[in-house]
């Protein structure tokens, strides 16, 4: 149970979505508020054992990567999924505020993706850097064309937030709004946390009530359900658009899982692929799947490029995108998350064009990171003075591609070198430095006791049917736990795990 | 899914108590009552799929064998724990005669555990045999000259039956009263069935209240709770000894986690090698282990030679013996379950020296198969002509032993000639041949179609002080379902799974 170190990819789970905990600590070790380290060792194991058996019989599983069928086949090669032995020191203000944000970003979601002209020309310059942002739009632009109609729009978004250390204020990372992972394993870290605050709370001081209710999945499920009724058709099914290999496969199996059984609703589970080979459209709009039909898609592949390896994958995307089923997301949502259009919502008044009530508007600035384009060119400048200051993002969906420090500096200066059109596949972002905390992180059965950082992701349900909003809702959340260090790169990006926080 | 065979040992879960289905079956085909080989294979393969993730998603499982640590930590190299897909055919008045049976056993097994002599005299042949019977009889001896008394007794049995094909007869295979297993993952399989009864019993043709409520877990969980309340040590906890390497550990963890949960009593882990290093007995007969009181020490190991590698292990079991612990099983119902003593019972008259209720004498003798000894040379004769009739059962417990067939014939003449020592170490059992049904078999994430017969084991939870009996109840079941085959030796024998019962 010692401190230690191994080579890591830096992802919560190295399958399925990759979504990178974004690195934005720094070195130095501050005083902690709950001092995790302090806790007597036998009293860690005693802990760690019960957790890790609480994990197997209670589903917070993954495919362990060193069996070949485990992201196949369900039922072998199961392992722990990765997490953290104690829930997160959270403050309860900033949680307040991250849960008063979520309806207000879903609505804004929903009104951006109605504004066919504002996606098309926010991302126009990334279209030309980035091949993948410009198969998404061109799709985007044949719906304009036909001009399609989402009169049910389906929203499971997941907006991520870091705390900053100094200003203690709570910052958007970014808005995710296709393929949210971890409502149905994050639920169950929770539901882990409280059971061993129930059983150790008294000894460690710490409160299970403090730890907030996290029910993501049955928000997500109910949603579903609620999407399907909306669609009318009781023979139609559920589908989730999936990846070929998925190791995280029991979060997704989380929610159709408890979609059969509280609603009686078949999900199918098919690949861009399959779907590409079994489909068909009928004149009504009727979605067929290996000859069934489609209520309500939900795409759990289909965000990065690597889900597209062939013009299949396109055709498949074509059409379910012109089919009446219930896209979880659109193309329009989908496009609404990009980074380039967070940066867009982030400039002035940009956000009144789409919301009325300036409340809400506040509110939602209040959490904008600074967020430049690379057209500025006196941001760029201050970040080739000072990168330490700055994250570089790619366009590109899925984590993993961030770029931080030296290397900042570098590529600003290699684009600017190249020319104009590569800078409009990036966006600047304010670098934040979040709290450091005493932590132990459980991995394949193992314990590493570490210092680390946290991002919180909070889910939201959106669905409405033309102008009746049947749900707008915020529905748990996602922490993820990462290793901090004073190193980027390396093994000292460490590995994030999951976990869920406690209201201080 | 097509019928296949495959190298295996038979053993329902290779870890564990080894837990032979008895080897029964005959090759001829019947008809069976559900056709379940007649099920389209595209539902079959979507019950399989929603099987596999349901036993991920409920801790149906075990650590893969081929998983170095999956015997040692949790949460690490798991797989579903293997399983038949679909609830096996089962007569219900035979079903409710089981169920009868079960507080009558265990009554007698708790009258035959205060008689001292009874268990030393029938087992003082077997003694010279079987030297692991011999050290048992010799704990046995010190408890009887020290005169120790258990006023606490629990009981966890499980009574093995089969049904005789020809006659319908319910006929007992053997009663369990150590380390029973499986009542934690058993009581997983019948929740599945009905999960899947639930959502495929229309089309099937199948009422999933067919299936008999199986809360084995619950009632073990309950008797702990019950047990530990009437020792009347607050700071006392339950002990369960384990093997260094258990892959059948969540069916473990099931008690233990829910004890934690429902009735905040903690449950330890110790092997025999662990308690001899750590435990001191007070002079008042409290068991310490680790400086803590122990209130139950429940055996899941024990039982066979292989948990007594040293004298470190039969020091921890005197140890134990000695104490004020309340045993699950004392070394009297030890005893008192070994094949030796079932044979002894269904001896003309011996039954009545226990019982008074000549009902319940009745109602037991009913169930029992023929059981001879050695020692009586007409049958020896009669076996040695026609041993496809018998069963030879070694003394031993853990099953994997027994003879059949030509071997029992060849085992009978070298006993004859090597004198009449060894020939006590074994009982002749009548061989029943149960129904053949058709089932499908999953393992390691393949499912294999083919026929099967069962074994049905009903588990007891019997609890009393003094003269106060506090529990007595039947408490679930374990349903064993093996492939059939007329070959009985080498891949033939098959492999067990899991399985449940449906009411016919």
């Amino acid at each position: 149970m010692a401190q230690s170190s191994f080579p890591c990819s830096g992802l919560a789970v190295n399958c399925g979505k990759v979504e990178e905990v974004e690195n934005q600590e720094e070195g130095t070790t501050r005083k902690p508020v709950i001092e995790y380290h302090g806790i007597d060792q036998v009293l860690v194991e005693e802990m760690v054992y019960e957790a890790l058996v609480w994990s197997s019989l209670h589903g917070l599983v993954v495919g362990d990567k060193s069996v070949q069928r485990s992201g196949k086949v369900p039922g072998v090669g199961l392992v722990h999924a990765p997490f953290a032995l104690l829930p997160m020191p959270f403050p309860e203000n900033q949680w307040r505020q991250a849960v008063e944000l979520t309806p207000i970003f879903s609505e804004l979601v929903d009104r951006v993706s109605l504004d066919g002209k504002f996606l098309q020309e926010s991302l126009s310059r990334t279209k030309k850097a980035d091949a993948f942002t410009s198969r998404l739009l061109d799709l985007h632009s044949k719906m304009l064309e036909i001009n399609k109609k989402e009169d049910i729009r389906l929203g499971l978004h997941r907006s991520d937030y870091m705390l900053d250390e100094q200003t203690k204020l709570l910052l958007q990372i970014e808005l995710n709004t296709i393929s949210c992972s971890f409502p149905g394993l994050s639920s169950r870290v929770t539901e882990l946390h409280r059971n061993l605050l129930n059983h150790y709370g008294e000894v460690l001081g710490l409160d299970p009530k403090r730890i907030p209710g996290n029910n993501a999945y049955s928000y997500f499920v109910e949603a579903f359900a609620k999407a399907w009724t909306e669609y009318n058709n009781p023979r139609a099914l559920v589908m989730f658009v999936v990846q070929a290999e998925e190791r995280n496969m029991y979060d997704q199996h989380w929610l159709s899982a408890v979609l059969k059984e509280r609603y009686n609703i078949t999900a199918i589970r098919k690949t861009m692929a399959e779907i590409d080979a079994e489909a068909e459209l009928l004149s009504d709009g009727t979605l067929l799947v290996g000859g069934k039909a489609i209520a309500v898609i939900y795409f759990r592949a289909g965000y990065a490029p690597n889900d597209y390896p062939s013009e299949s994958e396109w055709r498949a995307r074509l059409l379910m995108e012109q089919s009446s089923a219930i896209k979880c997301p659109s193309i329009s949502y989908h496009l609404a998350g990009t980074k380039k259009i967070q940066q867009e919502l982030a400039k002035p008044d940009v956000l009144e064009r789409f919301l009325d009530n300036k409340e809400d508007i506040a509110k939602l600035r209040k959490c904008f990171a600074g967020l430049w384009s690379l057209d500025d060119p006196n941001i760029v400048k201050e970040a080739i003075e000072r990168p330490e200051l700055f994250v570089m993002k790619p366009q590109r969906e899925g984590g993993g591609n961030n770029i931080y420090g030296a290397d900042v500096r570098e590529a600003l200066l290699r684009l600017q070198k190249e020319g104009t059109d590569g800078s409009a596949a990036y966006i600047l972002m304010q670098r934040i430095f979040p709290t450091v905390f005493q932590t132990f992180l459980l991995r394949n059965g193992i314990c590493h006791k570490d210092y680390a950082v946290s991002e919180l992701g909070i889910y939201g349900a959106y669905l409405r049917n033309k102008d009746n909003v049947i749900m707008n809702d915020q529905c748990g959340y996602l922490l993820r736990t990462k290793i901090s260090s004073s190193d980027e790169g390396g093994v000292a990006a460490g590995f994030a795990v999951l976990d869920s926080i406690y209201l201080t």
